[in-house]
């Protein structure tokens, strides 16, 4: 069966995969582009947005398993927009006339609207949906490819407490927020389900990956 | 002037010093030995429990720096004793005649007992008083030479809030704990006051050094 994987999500020492105070201007809050500053310097981030140059090794290894093999992505309402989102009937997310995704995308909300097809082969559904519901419809996209889970955190905690992630990389970056949106709570003995792997990067950056035992 | 140091201070990746539910036979609650393995196995702790064997590498080489250049300890009354040990006269911490201190080792209490002298140079003075009234008396006895602040959670929080830390050694343990004593709180920033290292070990173990900027 496909995977349901992760990649690249960066949380603080401190376990925040978003700042507090989330707005249009400010995606991740008061953590600004602290969380991301190691994955947007990478050959493999670069090269998506059309530029040379970039980082390679180890962050650049991790960066670039973010689309080989995926036929789908699952993203959270707080990924997809700012709060408020749902009332703007125009808003088609935060990333421009050719998202980096390149398939279909699953956003979950409450307040679903009829689907968006951009450039690239990007199309956002969206579902008001449990995890499972949502990943049905996701695998049926994917075909045989894996599912992406996008994140934010809130999201990675509902999959995870549902059993339903086969791979997480997580990118822990030495800031402390301090307050935000936190990954690890009610995942307690979360490594009895998965094989762990740390291993830290000269950018400061400690790249962890968790595989389904 | 000397320093203040952390050395050794283990943390689940949610950041827990120590699991919920301590007592005299669960000294780290139900964390277990499991934030301690990597430690107890290098030959730096066989050897003072004149043991041979061991590993060597990354954990031994942090391991090591436990003791030298150290004139006094400063720890919190979780650290020497199990929750009540204030009722208990005759408790003289756990680590039996000979603990592995071999200096004086301030004990933060409320309430505070005649000093004891115990075998390999330890003594233990019991002090209610703040982070800096204590680490006034505890330089006072190391001289020339550093203190060691011993943990548990709360008082490096304490002692981290109050600007008084110039080295802290942490190394975070593959595993989620959910619950316990949290070492992160109230530490937001805490980036903006040190340079950060972190190194990953085979054994799974990431060692995080923070040196005062």
């Amino acid at each position: 069966m496909s995977q349901v994987r992760i990649h690249n999500f960066s949380i603080s020492l401190d376990g925040f995969g978003t700042g507090e105070g989330q707005s249009r201007e400010t995606p991740f809050g008061h953590a600004g582009e602290r969380l991301h500053e190691w994955y947007v310097g990478t050959r493999y981030f670069r090269s998506m947005g059309g530029k040379e140059g970039g980082t390679q090794g180890v962050d650049d290894a991790f960066a670039a398993q973010h689309e080989p093999g995926i036929g789908a992505e699952i993203m959270g309402a707080n990924k997809f927009g700012p709060p408020g989102w749902q009332d703007d009937a125009d808003w088609t997310g935060w990333w421009g006339p050719n998202p980096p995704f390149h398939s279909p995308v699953f956003v979950l909300t409450h307040r679903p609207r009829p689907s968006v097809e951009l450039d690239g082969g990007t199309t956002f559904h969206f579902v008001d949906a449990t995890p499972s519901e949502v990943l049905g419809q996701a695998r049926a996209a994917a075909g045989d490819l894996d599912v992406r889970l996008g994140g934010g955190a809130t999201v990675i905690r509902e999959f995870l407490a549902a059993g339903l992630v086969d791979y997480m990389h997580l990118a822990v970056v030495p800031i402390v927020l301090g307050r935000g949106v936190r990954l690890w709570d009610g995942q307690e003995s979360l490594e009895q389900s998965f094989d762990i792997e740390a291993v830290s990067s000269p950018s400061g950056v400690t790249h962890l990956s968790f595989t389904r035992k």
